[in-house]
C-alpha cells in the first residue's frame, strides 16, 4: 500500500501508540514513523526495540515536518502537549488524539491548534490490561471500532484522509458529537471499570479474613473484574476526572439500580431477580449479534484454552 | 484408567453433569454413566447426542444401583431432588452435589440422606456463561479448582475416592468448611455476577437514549460484564437466595467503596483514584502467580484473537 502520511509523529510510546506504530510498518502506510515520550525510560526501551524509525528526547523535533501527530498520552496530560507542539506544527498537518474521552480533549487541545492546521479528536475502542512501549502490537485495531468526534468547521478531505489510515490499520471508524460520544462510553466502559476496580478493592480488603483464598480460588466472575482492574492507573484516572459528569450520572442509576437487586435478595423475591437475570442474558445475544464479541466460551484464561482445547 | 466408580448417576444435564460425563467418558473413569434431567427436552437431546449411556424419565431409575449420585441441579432444587431419590439409594454410595453454595445445601441435602451413604458437598469453580446438555466439554474442569466442604463424621476413604475422580478430570482439589466457602465465593463469584447484571441493566435503559450505540461500540469493560451476565438466571437466582447474607455483607461493602471513589471523582481527588487504581492492579499480579488466570492480554474476544496473531 501507497504511505498515506510522508511522517507521523507519535506522541506517548504506549500500547495504543505502540500498536499504530506496527500496524502502519506492517501495511506501509507512514514514509516515516517518528516518536517522542515523556520519560527517559519509555524513549530507551522504544529505541532498544526500534518501536519507530526514530525517537526523539525533544517533543518539539518530533512533530517538526509532520503531516500527522498522534497525541497518545493520557487525557489530562492533553493541554500541555498541545501548546508545547503547537508552534512547530507545519501548516497542513492533521492533529488527531487517542483519549478516552472527547469533549475535555477539545477543550484542551483546540485553543492551541494554529490555523492551517486540522484538528481531528479520536478514540480507539481498542486496548488490553497491558501497557508501555513493549505492549503494542500490530492487529490490536483490528474489526474495533475507532471513533472521530470532528469539530464543525473541520476540513473533510483530511478527516477522509485520517479515516482512510485508520481502515487501513483494520479498524471500523464511525463520527459522533463529542459529548455523546463521552455518555455512551460512560455506560460502556468508564463506569464499568470504576466498578470493576471497587470490587477488586472490596476483595482485596476480605483478603486479610480469608488467607489469601480470595486470590486462589477467584472464580470466573472476579477474574474478568481483575483483569479489568489491572489497566493503566493513570490513564483511568484522568478519564473519571474528565468525564466527571456522566461518569458521576451512570454510577447514580447503577446504585439505584444495584440497590434494586440487593432489596429482591433481602426480600427473597425470586422471581423479580429470574426477570432481571433474563433480560441482561437477552441482551448479551444484543452484543454477539452487533459484532462486538464472538459467542465462543470464555474462561478468562485464553492461552489454556487454546492449549486443552 | 480404570473406572472408579461402576455407575454414575447425573442428576441434572446441564454445563457441568454434561462436562462430567464428557471428561469421564474420555479417561474411562466410570463404569456406566447414566443421567435424569426434570425437563423431557433436556432428557430428548441428551439422548440424541448420546451424553450418557442412558437417560431416564424417573428420577428413582436414575439412582437406583448408582455408586456415585451427582446431584447438579440448581440450589433451590436440592432439598426436592434430595427426598425423591433418598430412598433409592444404595447403601455405601457417595452423594456429591455441584451447588455454588454449600451450607445450604448440606442444610437442603443432608438430612435426606440415610445411613451409610456418604454425602460430600462440592463445588467445581468451572463454568462458562452456555448452559444446557449441549453445552458440556472435556477440558472444562482442567486445571480448574474443585472444593469439597465434607461434613466431620464424613468417611474419609469416601472423600478420597471422590477427590480421586475430580482429579483424574483435570480438577485441583480441596477442602474447607462449608460457611467459609460462602464467604470466599461471595466475594470472588457471587457479587461481582449481581455487580455485572446491575450494570448490563442500567446500559439497556440507556440504550433507549443512545439508539443501540451502547451495544454498537460497548468497549472491553462493558463486553466483560456482558459476559458475565449472561449466565444461566434460575441458578444464580438461587445463588443469590441461598447465598444471602455473605452477598448482601459483601455487596454493603462494595457501595461504601464505591461512593469513596465517587466522591474522588466529584471532588476531583486524582491522587486517592491513583493510589486506589495501583493497589489493584497489584491484586490482579497475585492473581496470575497463584495460577488462576494468564498474562495473556484478552479482548473479550478470543477467537478473533486466535485467527489474527
Amino acid at each position: 500500500m501507497t504511505a498515506l502520511y510522508n511522517r507521523v509523529a507519535l506522541i506517548g510510546l504506549g500500547l495504543i501508540a505502540g500498536s499504530m506504530a506496527h500496524a502502519m510498518r506492517q501495511k506501509g502506510l507512514a514514509g516515516e514513523i517518528v516518536g517522542y515520550a515523556r520519560s527517559a525510560e519509555t524513549r530507551e526501551t522504544a529505541r532498544e526495540i526500534g518501536l519507530c524509525d526514530q525517537v526523539y528526547d525533544d517533543v518539539t523535533q518530533a512533530v517538526e515536518g509532520a503531516d500527522l501527530v498522534v497525541l497518545a498520552v493520557p487525557v489530562g496530560a492533553m493541554d500541555q502537549v498541545a501548546a508545547q507542539i503547537a508552534p512547530h506544527l507545519a501548516p497542513g498537518a492533521t492533529v488527531t488524539d487517542v483519549g478516552s474521552v472527547k469533549q475535555s480533549v477539545i477543550d484542551a487541545v483546540a485553543p492551541h491548534i494554529p490555523d492551517g492546521v486540522h484538528f481531528i479528536p479520536g478514540h480507539p475502542l481498542a486496548g488490553t490490561e497491558h501497557s508501555g512501549p513493549r505492549s503494542g502490537f500490530a492487529t490490536l485495531f483490528r474489526n474495533r471500532w475507532w471513533l472521530l468526534t470532528p469539530l464543525p468547521e473541520t476540513d473533510p478531505a483530511a478527516v477522509q484522509r485520517l479515516t482512510d489510515l485508520l481502515q487501513a490499520m483494520g479498524a471500523k471508524t464511525d463520527q459522533m458529537d463529542p459529548q455523546h460520544h463521552d455518555l455512551v462510553l460512560a455506560v460502556t466502559s468508564h463506569a464499568p471499570h470504576l466498578i470493576a476496580y471497587t470490587m477488586v478493592g472490596v476483595a482485596d480488603h476480605l483478603r486479610r479474613v480469608t488467607d489469601d483464598e480470595v486470590i486462589q480460588y477467584s472464580a470466573a466472575g472476579f477474574r474478568d473484574f481483575t483483569r479489568i482492574a489491572a489497566s493503566d492507573p493513570t490513564m483511568w484516572r484522568d478519564v473519571f476526572l474528565h468525564n466527571k459528569e456522566a461518569t458521576l450520572d451512570i454510577l447514580g442509576r447503577f446504585t439505584e439500580e444495584l440497590f434494586v437487586l440487593q432489596r429482591a435478595i433481602r426480600m427473597g423475591d425470586g422471581q423479580q431477580l429470574h426477570d432481571y437475570f433474563t433480560r441482561t442474558r437477552a441482551i448479551r445475544r444484543g452484543i454477539i449479534e452487533a459484532g462486538q464479541d464472538t459467542d465462543a466460551p470464555d474462561f478468562g484464561r485464553s492461552s489454556d484454552k487454546d492449549a486443552d482445547r
